[in-house]
């Protein structure tokens, strides 16, 4: 069964070999897929078994939402609450969401999970990598991460999120346990390994051990750094070859030129940025000096609650001085490059049907219009989607 | 036929004698309501003809959104993508949207308010202003103050938007018009009169022109200033006795100290701050200088094309340091107050049923989850809500 997607006021492909300038944009346009697949993309009025009017509004790939801790139970309103009325933020609550996590059991994190990638769907996002880090033992990032693992291939295991209470002053032995045991606990549900490289998280020997520790069990490596201050996370990662760094907040000049000569992608988190008041990233220079960019949602109840990476763009454009087709960009190709894919991000012949149709007629929209849901339908996605009925349920349960 | 919300997490009543704190808020809700009136609001289990369970979900007043400029025809996305990448804002654009609004005709004017009012609606507003302002000839302004008297009465005449090209150079001839015919033409449908006092609009003089004519015609006052630069314009409203005076951005010490004598509401408009690239007004001190605040979307093609209150809810708390709870507030009562409306922004026993819920357990996550379509339902409403057939007529008439 075919379906042709008519009338698009414009296509984003992504692919520049389709379409005009770097993004391959094609002026109205259809595109056809099959089940999953693209089979053509191009002029408008090609034909098929079904037909979508896309009624003269503009068809993007799917978002690449590289970045996002997703499963975790519980919320924190209200250290959100006293952060804007002026208290610090220093990653330490991440410690209240362990132990919701922990307490939650296996079926409410997959309720929660479910209704965030609901969410992310209605949101425009076709891939999700979801990260632990709530978990911080042994059995519950065995649990955490095959959450994870239920929805989605791309799973990262951050052990080295913070230190869990009972190992407070003893890091290097949280660092052993978190590189034996619960690593190979974790390693059947996990593509990605990543830690958290910062003052009051782990050092850089500490981050470097981990990480080499992932390698050692065959896993793709990325880091948290410079979320904070600057501190020696960014080069660690490039030196140990990591697919992506991220945050990225504080970059020095040494640290854009260690990214730009290297296939690192440096992914900025605006609304991480946006929830705890730090200042935002310079991408301009790291884009000018030729560093591969991509944003993220960081999706986590601490941090950055949100799933929206409209949201993301426009704080990309408007605080982080990217032009809108570099924010675009950074959230479905770069978002694809940190985690080393080529097959999603873009649309194009034999690729992925994952796209989402904005309701406006050009791509700036998703900029110009803040705060606007402008999702009119989201076809798609790399993870496994929950059903329509999740809100009924929940409804029912609460009721 | 009576209806109880039930099962309602928190309820902010902002009634404070019905409530906790300043806010009025009620844990384990139920409010009834009676048609477009509510009857009762307490404790849940209360009992009616119809049952709509709230999920132990949030519920606030409607939004009043107390400036927008929502009739208009085209858009001005590329002019912002320019502005984003440097070009500066001086409020010139506006005659662009004049001539697609002159151009448009009645019905595709309808048809481009409902469209705004729909998604008002999807996010949570109530009551809305509209102000005219891109007619700026005798025929368009009334033209667009009849659209607008045709879905609220809380309608404005900005003819002293900016000076339209044919009276460039002209300004206080364009003033007399204004003032003279102008005023004549849009006098049945308008309740408001508001002017732009900024470098480049209309100075002083011009403005208190404006505002003394509309004020002889029997309509109330408010005013654009302070939007670019400090200047004379918000102690000029405050010696009218405005209602309101909206931008603010930039505020002197005195303009505070006016403001704060006064009852003269200082209404934010952080969204257009976000999109011009402004630096964002020092609510924080007004606030504490005993200023009644309002905060409103501004939705208008140019400078703020956001329906969104949540967004401007999230902006506020984040980049004006106001509290969420003064947030909301400056979104409830404070745009009523720049209204000068005591019936709607609360709800209480007698007052209208216009209400949002979220689909959240607090209305905290309004700011902490910042782009997130959190609006679960919106019932009720100031303005004439457009048929939910609009959308499938729009596909029709695109296909």
């Amino acid at each position: 069964m075919t379906l042709v997607i008519d009338n698009i006021g414009e296509l984003v492909t992504n692919a520049p070999e389709l379409g005009a300038g770097p993004l391959g944009i094609i002026e109205n346009a259809s595109v056809v897929v099959d089940g999953a697949t693209v089979v053509s993309v191009g002029a408008a009025g090609a034909v098929a078994d079904e037909r979508l009017d896309a009624g003269g509004r503009c068809v993007l790939p799917g978002f690449v939402d590289s970045h996002t801790h997703m499963v975790f139970a519980g919320d924190r309103a209200e250290e959100f609450t006293r952060r804007m009325a002026g208290e610090p933020y220093d990653g330490g609550g991440i410690r209240v969401t362990m132990q919701a996590t922990r307490a939650a059991g296996r079926e409410a994190l997959r309720e929660g999970l479910d209704r965030h990638l609901h969410e992310a769907h209605r949101a425009g996002t076709t891939t999700v990598e979801i990260k632990s880090g709530y978990g911080l033992s042994v059995e519950s990032e065995a649990e955490t991460t095959s959450v994870a693992a239920g929805v989605t291939s791309e799973t990262t295991f951050m052990g080295a999120h913070v230190v869990p209470d009972e190992y407070l002053g003893r890091t290097d032995d949280y660092v052993d346990l978190v590189c034996g045991p619960m690593l190979d606990a974790v390693r059947p549900h996990v593509r990605w390994i990543d830690a958290f490289c910062e003052e009051g998280a782990f050092d850089a020997d500490q981050s470097r051990a981990v990480l080499e520790a992932g390698r050692a069990a065959g896993l793709g490596l990325r880091l948290h750094a410079n979320q904070l201050d600057y501190g020696p996370g960014v080069r660690l990662g490039v030196d140990m070859g990591c697919a992506s760094v991220d945050h990225c907040t504080y970059l020095s000049g040494d640290d854009i030129e260690a990214l730009a000569a290297s296939d690192t992608v440096a992914t900025f988190l605006p609304s991480a940025d946006f929830s705890t008041r730090q200042p935002y990233p310079d991408a301009r220079r790291a884009i000018d000096a030729g560093v591969t960019v991509a944003i993220a949602s960081n999706c986590n109840p601490g941090s950055s609650y949100t799933t929206s990476i409209s949201f993301c763009i426009a704080l990309a454009v408007r605080d982080m001085n990217m032009t809108i087709d570099e924010a675009i960009a950074a959230a479905t190709t770069g978002g694809a490059a940190a985690l080393r894919r080529n097959d999603v991000g873009r649309l194009a012949p034999d690729g992925p049907a994952h796209l989402t149709i904005i309701d406006a007629p050009s791509r700036h929209h998703l900029a110009y219009r803040p705060g606007v849901p402008l999702i009119w339908r989201t076809l798609g996605a790399d993870y496994v989607q929950p059903s329509t009925e999740h809100e009924t349920r929940r409804r029912k349960a609460s009721s």
